[in-house]
């Protein structure tokens, strides 16, 4: 019996590989929520091109590296990022013991509810919120505060929870991609603490395919044990020129395929697609304004300018919101 | 026929799950090398502990995370770090350029071969001939000449080429431990670029999960395309108290296995067995000055000192090399 194990064990594995690659033919299915046109089939022929043994556009498994933004990307960003909205909530609950914020841009904007007066001083008035609502804590303790947030936080317009506004085609093209040998990573502007405790359940994405921007952390030993603090200083911005450095230093490795929606995601599609071999670049094009938001040259938030002419210029896919998705969000129970 | 192929894909899947299973019974035979005695005994009873189903030690797959140090636990770090020998070479390559070096040290002992002497100044002397000779260049030529250097350079006492200084028990661990749902990483001091373009070769360990030193790299868009730039400057050391911080950023779980063989490995050992639930510990004790090297309190490379006494306290498994690996390293053709 022991000596027919691996015989039976390799049997199997091989009659289960088989009939895994068999489901690549029946990969539109796969999409449901996307309509029959040119961005989904685009998708579905470089899958096909980078996974069939022989073509000349194949890729080895290893090297199926697929990169995601996440704000307007894999989730809405309107009317502002949603992490705002949680640093938001956390300037209301740390006032008290902060009464200079009342005075103090871009707090005091953000306290009277007037975002785009706080977002003024562009990402790095974002940044001076997010470090001073998200330090001064240890790891541990901010992983559960996001977590309550996250649980129970609604969006001011669509009452749903934060992580009910996924996108749905986006869920079946990152299951689409994995399911097809793909490592799928996010490498968001987003801080990386603020997406990791989440992403897993929401994404299917693991901690450690995580990439954002991040302030610097510090080891302590305690009395109760180590522990690891959050420091009021900035780490590293992974927004425009800052996501080639962050895919390198995290994944090490060019993606294959770059996903993105705005001008801040330009330089990933320019470096991911600057490969050899096949490459995929696209981006969503916020173009439903009934549905989601629709905005793009002119937005403060997400805009995609430069990224959509250069689009057009290198031959990287434009989903079309409004025209090329079934359904926008996941319907909610 | 088509309706039955996910039935039949599903059940060659729990097939072959079935069957994988019960191959943990035969776990032992995995560590070939290693002698049977307390430190093989510990890592087989710990991995069936946290990978039995409905054990109080059960742990998900998606938490099977081990981190490995690389100079001293996977391979040799003797008479001194693999990575210096590389860095000797590149600067005895670039001297024509910098005469000024033959003055100024370290620079001025490594050209004359007194390693001991450029190492005097601790990692700061080594980090400033890594920055010097590592920089300067974009990542894919860094990559070629790290690629060129390690399929070519030999140790000087043993003659073999540096990837044939790994330990060939250790790549039974790391086998054993993927077997059984682990992920596996190397955290350590050593330059993450350095160990990402042979890595995955030699130990299977893909560059997405490589931690370690880095310099700042910058995103430049020349004529021919997008590059990324190394520049003459630190980014993060990986090293002591670095190495949670440095697990935390790349990988966002605390691990469940920790494996090192120096002080510079203490803190990522507290870090990872204070976590919640089983964890597990293990320090390599250079103690074969025959096969291997012996070394320990008072090495001025790879000192272990702190972290042999804290194993004690701990319980936390300490490999005799001499007496607990039955080889050092792999056999050559």
């Amino acid at each position: 019996m022991k000596a027919k194990l691996p015989l039976l064990y390799a049997i199997a594995l091989v009659f289960a590989l088989i009939l895994s690659s068999l489901t690549i033919a029946q990969a539109g299915d796969s999409l449901p929520s996307w309509n029959d046109g040119k961005a989904k089939q685009s998708i579905v022929a470089f899958v096909k091109k980078v996974t069939t043994v022989g073509s000349p556009d194949y890729v080895p498994p290893a090297e199926r590296i697929a990169t995601f933004d996440n704000d307007g990307t894999l989730w809405s960003e309107q009317p502002m990022y949603f992490q705002l909205f949680f640093a938001l909530d956390r300037v209301k609950a740390l006032t008290p013991q902060h009464p200079e914020w009342k005075e103090k841009e871009p707090f005091a904007s953000l306290l009277k509810g007037d975002a785009k007066a706080a977002l003024a001083g562009g990402l790095k008035a974002v940044l001076e919120i997010v470090m001073a609502t998200h330090g001064g804590m240890t790891t541990t303790e901010f992983e559960k505060i996001v977590k309550i947030w996250i649980a129970t936080a609604r969006h001011p317009k669509t009452k749903r929870l934060y992580t009910e506004m996924v996108y749905q085609p986006m869920l079946e093209l990152l299951a689409f991609l994995r399911a097809n040998g793909f490592k799928t990573f996010i490498v968001s502007g987003g801080g990386i603490e603020f997406m990791r405790p989440w992403a897993e359940a929401v994404y299917g994405i693991p901690p450690e395919q995580i990439v954002g921007s991040s302030i610097k952390t510090k080891f302590e030993m305690r009395d109760n044990g180590p522990v690891l603090v959050r420091l009021p200083e900035m780490n590293f911005i992974d927004d425009k020129e800052g996501k080639p450095v962050g895919i390198n230093s995290h994944i090490g490795r060019r993606p294959v395929a770059a996903f993105g929606n705005s001008d801040g995601d330009l330089q990933m599609l320019q470096w991911s697609t600057a490969g050899r071999g096949l490459r995929y670049g696209l981006l969503v094009h916020h173009t439903d304004a009934e549905r989601e938001w629709a905005y793009d040259r002119k937005s403060h938030i997400g805009r995609l300018d430069k990224a959509l002419d250069e689009a057009e210029e290198k031959g990287w896919t434009v989903v079309d919101m409004k025209r090329d998705w079934k359904v926008i969000y996941p319907s909610v129970k």
